[in-house]
């Protein structure tokens, strides 16, 4: 059994977006050499998500007025996390709700996808640098 | 290290809908071969989800009536994806609340369950061909 | 490939609760001398989670408040579920927002965790022992 493992880095200035990160996972495929196996993606923090959905910015939009109807931002008093001084609860909640990772099929060598399946790093305390993970097993 | 690999195809006549595939990831375990290792069942498409959870049909429908109340369908013309001509923007919201993707545990030689689990395809953009992924890895 | 299977028990003696598992899990890859690899834990009950998010009992206050408000438990009788002579259609629906499993790389024999990372699990319907499983393969 081989193993691979790679850490991406983000810095998303906005408090909230979505990064296309499908082609820097293929490049870790590539780099790995496993033709057959298991990919994990996810997200080091717990305020971000990585997921899997469609590459359209309408629908971008959409995701983050939704979340941001199931958990507003503000008021940030609502919420008894932000007594330790934070203001970003509502991230926590976010993220639940869009997922901490995914695991993804390699097969033949590729990311075994159907046809509009890209994955993405969804940011939702941004303003500071924070990191995916790779992690690659198979053969 | 052995793989093994397998796709379902569904065709759901309504909107919505789920199906009990938990007999069909059985039959793919047990044609792989594989005694102790990882499972992966996932959507192929990003309308749909893989989850694990009652087979009651009670409980599917109060599925249906609350992931409709936290992302309904209409109106339509609420979502910026619809701009692009679908009407399904709906149906990405709720396959984010209930999931892309299960892995379950192989040991000796069969899925490692609890009492209750049962794995289900959930339909949420219906009317057409669509496929599940299922990947197995271990010995 | 090696693999490694170990079986967690909980009595959350109150109907819902968050307990931090990270010490199990991590004395599990202890036990499994697994260096390289991917670490499953999952619920094997359907109306209980196990996630990846902050020990911070404010944010588990909010995490309570919030479910509650998706998924009210009262009133009962709103859920078909609950004709079945239960009480718990709200703890299948909670359970769904928050996830049934994490999926956690290993990496020179430790949990891969970015620095605020901690394993849950989220109890929806207690006063009863439940499971949680943890299955590891690798090398």
């Amino acid at each position: 059994m081989k193993s691979f493992r790679k850490e991406l880095w983000f810095n998303v200035p906005s408090q909230r977006g979505f990064v296309n990160i499908t082609g820097e996972v293929e490049a870790a495929l590539r780099a790995s050499g496993i033709r057959e196996g298991l990919c994990l993606v996810n997200a080091m923090h717990i305020t971000a998500s990585v997921f899997i959905n469609d590459n359209e910015s309408g629908l971008h939009h959409d995701y983050e007025q939704w979340l941001e109807r199931l958990a507003p931002h503000e008021p940030t008093g609502q919420y008894r996390h932000n007594d330790t001084g934070e203001d970003n609860a509502d991230a926590h909640l976010k993220r639940q709700v869009m997922g901490r990772e995914v695991v993804v099929a390699i097969s033949q060598g590729k990311l075994d996808f159907g046809p509009w399946e890209a994955i993405f790093y969804g940011e939702f305390d941004g303003g500071r640098r924070k990191r995916v993970l790779i992690k690659i097993i198979g053969e």
